[in-house]
C-alpha cells in the first residue's frame, strides 16, 4: 500500500492553530539538544518547560499540554522522573511522545522504554533502527544514526502503532506517520539535517507538542514533521555549512507561517 | 512614586569597569540555558565557571567573585549543591544572585527558594510572575512564562527587597531594579528575546557578575540590565528572526562598549 | 630543543581520512559544551554519542571507536560512569582521551584525574595551568582559564606524556603535542576563540576522535588540533563578535576538506 503525500495546505492550517495555541510543551528530553529543543518550540510559537526532579515532573505533568520522554542520556534518577511523569500524564489524559533514541543499540534504555509502552504514549518518533528495535524486529544501529532507511522499517512502525495504540513516526529521508491503519509520507528537508545534533529530537518536542491540538492526531503529527522538513529544506538553501543551518533553521520555523499563507 | 530612568552613560562607565575586573562568575544554572549563559558572561568580559558537585561548589564559592543559583531544572542532589555553595558564599561575604524560575508553579522549588532568602543573596532576578510567588503574592503563571506584567509586580518586588534586604529585579518590557527604597527602571529590548530561550537567565547571571563590582549596587545591577536591553535592540534589529537574533545578539554585546565610547 | 611544525599537508591528508572512518565517538563531557563538541564533530564527519548511565556508558565503550572524559561539570555520579567507562575502554583497548578541565583549582576532580591516568589514557588535553597540575606542577590558574603559557607548560606536558605513556596536548596561541620524545607545534586560531565557550572542550573531543585513526598518533593528534586552529582562523575573519563565529567556525570545519584539497 502506497502511503498518501500529506498536504502541505493542511500543514500551514495546523500551524496556524499551533501558534494560537501555544501549546506548553513538558520536556523530559536529553542534555545535548535541551536548548535546540526548546528555540525550536519557541520559534513556533509553542512554549517550553524541562521539569526533570521526579517530584516536580509529576507535578508538571498535569499543568502541560503535552509530554516529551526522550531517552538520550538516560540515567536511573532521570528514568524515575520520566516514569513518573509519564505516569501522571496518562492518569490526566495529557498526550506524551517517546523519541526512543538508541535504543537499538543500548539495552538499559530498550527496557526501561518497552516498559513505558505500557503507558499509552501518544506517539513515538525514531529513526529506522530505533522503531525496529522497539517493534522487537532489532537491527542495531551506529550509536545514536540508523543503519536501515525509513521506509524500510515502515512494516515494523505499521504493528507497532498498532500493538501500542499509538501514532508512530519513522523519519529519514522521507518520513512516515502511521497509525497501523493510515500511513501518510513526508518529503523534504537535506542531508546538512543531519549534520546538526538535535534535529531529530526537536522534532520529537514538535511532535508532543502537536499532540495537544484539536483535530485528526495523524494529521496534527504529519504537520510537525512537514513544518520541519519544510525548514530545513528552506535553511539548508541559505546556508554554507552546519554552523550557518542552524540559525537559519530557526529563522525559517519562526517565518514558516507567513510563507505558507502567501 | 515614578522609577528613575537608569542613565545609559552610567551604564557605559559601568561596563568598562566590569570588562576590566572581569569578574569571575560561579553558575549553578540550569541544563537548558548553560551554554548561552556562559557565551553571555564571555562576550561582556566576564569569564564563567559552572562546578556542581557538592564539594567543588562549595570550594569554588569562596574562589569566585559571584555566584548564580538558577532553580531551572532544580534536582535534589543540585539543590543540595546549589545550598552549600550559597552557604559558603554568604560566609565568604561573596554576593549571590538568584533567580527563582517557575517558582510560581512548582512547590518543591519554591519552598527551597524561600528557604536560600535566608542566606541573604545581593540580588534576585525573575519575572513577574515569579517576584509575585517569592513575595507570598502568588499569580501562578503558566510554565517559565509570566502571566503579570513587571509593573504590576512592582510593590512586590520592593516588599521582597526590603523584607530579604537584597536588591530585586523584576523583567519585562521593562526592567524595574530596586532596593525597596530607590527604584530604577530600564527600558530597551525587543519582544524577539522573548522567543529565544535563556535570554532571561543570561541575564541573570551578568546581574551575579555586576554583584562583583565596586560602587552603588543598584547602579551596577540596573546596567547590567541595560548591557542586555541595549544588545537585544540592536540584534533584533539586524535578526531576520530567533536564530539569527542569537549570534547578532552576543556580537552586540561584545560590541558595546565601543559603541557606548562613540 | 625547538618543536617541529606540523605539516598543514599531514593535517589535510589525516582529515581525509577522518571524513572517511568516521570515528563513533563516546563523549562524557560537561554540561556547559554538549551541544557545540557533537556539532564540531559533526561538522568534521565523527558521528558523536553521549552516553553517561554507568551501566550504559560501560556497554557503549565498547561499541565505539573512542572515547573522551571530560571533567568540567563533573560529579560523583558522573565520575562512576566515567570510570567504569575508562576501564571497559582500556579493556577493550579502545582509546580515551582526558579533558582535566579546572584541575588546578578543584581538588576533588584532580584526584580524580590523577586516579585515572593509571588507566592509560591515549591522549591528554588540557591549557598550560591544568597540565602543570596533573604533572604534580600545581600553578592554580583562574576557574576554567589558564594563568601560565603552553610553552611555559611544555616541560611539564613532556614529562607527563613519559611518565603515563600516553600523548599530551598543551593549548594556547600555540598548541604543543607530544609524547615525551618528540614535540610538535600548530599554530593558527585567533584571541576570539577563548571568547566562545567550548572550543578547548570540542578540540579534546576531535583530539579523541583522532585517536581511533590509523597511522601515528601523535600525527594525527597534531592534525586534530590544526583542522581547529585553521578553522579558528577562518571564522574569525568572518565573524564580527563571538556570537557569529561560532556558526562560522562549525562551516569552516565542515568546508575544511575542500579547501585543502585545493
Amino acid at each position: 500500500m502506497q502511503p498518501d503525500l500529506h498536504s502541505r495546505t493542511l500543514a500551514a492550517h495546523t500551524l496556524h492553530q499551533f501558534r494560537t495555541l501555544s501549546p506548553l510543551t513538558h520536556c523530559m528530553t536529553n542534555e545535548v539538544v535541551q536548548s535546540f529543543t526548546a528555540n525550536t518550540l519557541l520559534a513556533l510559537g509553542a512554549s517550553p518547560a524541562m521539569v526533570i526532579e521526579p517530584e516536580e515532573a509529576s507535578q508538571f505533568a498535569t499543568i502541560a499540554s503535552a509530554l516529551l520522554i526522550n531517552v538520550g542520556t538516560l540515567t536511573q534518577r532521570r528514568a524515575t522522573a520520566m516514569r513518573a511523569a509519564a505516569e501522571r500524564a496518562h492518569l490526566a489524559k495529557t498526550p506524551w511522545t517517546l523519541d526512543p533514541v538508541a535504543v537499538g543499540v543500548l539495552d538499559y534504555r530498550r527496557y526501561f522504554c518497552l516498559d513505558l509502552l505500557t503507558l499509552r504514549p501518544a506517539a513515538i518518533r525514531g529513526n529506522a533502527s530505533e522503531i525496529l528495535a522497539l517493534a522487537g524486529m532489532n537491527s542495531g544501529g551506529r550509536g545514536v544514526d540508523t543503519t536501515d532507511t525509513a521506509v524500510a522499517a515502515l512494516p515494523a512502525a505499521q504493528a507497532l502503532a498498532r500493538q501500542a495504540g499509538t501514532i508512530v513516526v519513522v523519519t529519514g529521508e522521507v518520513d512516515y506517520v502511521t497509525d497501523g491503519q493510515r500511513t501518510v509520507s513526508v518529503s523534504g528537508g537535506d542531508p546538512l539535517m543531519t549534520r546538526v545534533v538535535g534535529t531529530g529530537c526537536a522534532l520529537s518536542a514538535v511532535v508532543a507538542a502537536s499532540c495537544a491540538l484539536h483535530g485528526d492526531r495523524l494529521d496534527n503529527v504529519a504537520s510537525a514533521c512537514s513544518w520541519m522538513k519544510q525548514a530545513g529544506k528552506i535553511a539548508s538553501e541559505q546556508a554554507t555549512g552546519p554552523g550557518s543551518f542552524i540559525p537559519a533553521f530557526l529563522d525559517a520555523l519562526y517565518n514558516l507561517e507567513m510563507q505558507e499563507q502567501a
